[in-house]
């Protein structure tokens, strides 16, 4: 498995996207708007998430929670690329604090 | 870098938490809790991200912001693994998103 | 002073939106949208007060504070409008906390 | 009615607390913790207000949700405080912006 890739590339998309028009995607426009618009995203996304987990409570789908933390996922990483940090960072932080290596044990043995 | 085990192993040990005391550690206090508690905590990280934001905006250090992000990411995942998804259902999604596959392409090529 | 009937005013102005046809107006589109578009404005203008109060903690002017906190006020009693109550019940609530009467005592004494 | 007078009163309540033992009242406290303290506290209230809005439509009872907006409404109006702003620049906005006088018509024409 290399779901850990993926956060990587999303990384480099979101890089590349910081030279180009902002009419060509939704997140040049973004960048274009600036850090406020990127906020507000974050705050609505997270919103939204939490109102999605009460549907789920309530007996709606487990997929409406996913797709909403990803909307939430993908605008933190907006914001961290605006402001020249990325996925990576944040994969870092929480290895560190929960004192997980990233590095599956029994492959490091081999 | 198998920085994408990071988040399959913090996921693992989130379930893990499920069977524990709740007076064992935070995240079995916060199972105990309910949904209700988690979701308090998902609104209060994705503020305390904006407020990070707006910091690093005015002069303050990025880490701040990685580290609420982390924070913010973390209690997703507490979420989702509350309702019985993980942090790997999001990856998913957000490859289908994107058209990332996850596997880097020389690596596919071998 | 009768500030606080601009509440009452404008409890009354969201109740007529309820009979109205959505595209007339703002209030009516949100009706017609639904909760879930309500809540989201809810989020979002929660997520602006925040940003608007750390710019002027950073020394920009307070009156951008002061319109978004009138931006959530606003939201809030349209989903309070929506759900069948207003604000007077916030501030039956809020007296009630307080032990405040909404009726000043030298006025009482007359 | 004088439901008005509630806010003003609050107001006033608020500004006391200003110069009074961090540890005499909750409101004491939080100025003393200072603005982010205030603003985590203004993000979890508004996420108890979706919170309570998407019980309230699943069933729940209403007075939940005017409980929430009255957390929500009374911690902005602390973060007002402790900017040296109130309630009533608040209601003079939403005034403005609505074209409502705050003066009762017949009250205006006696």
């Amino acid at each position: 498995m290399a779901q850990g890739e993926i956060l990587a590339q999303l990384s480099e998309i979101l890089e590349q996207r910081k030279a180009e028009d902002p009419d060509s995607s939704y997140v040049a426009s973004l960048y274009n708007k600036g850090l406020d618009a990127i906020l507000k995203k974050v705050g609505e996304e997270a919103t939204e998430t939490v109102m999605a987990a009460k549907d789920v409570a309530h007996g709606g789908d487990v997929d409406k929670l996913v797709y909403e933390v990803a909307d939430l996922w993908f605008h933190t990483m907006v914001l961290l690329a605006q402001q020249n940090a990325t996925a990576d960072d944040v994969l870092k932080e929480l290895a560190r604090r929960f004192g997980v290596s990233g590095i599956d044990e029994k492959a490091a043995r081999k």
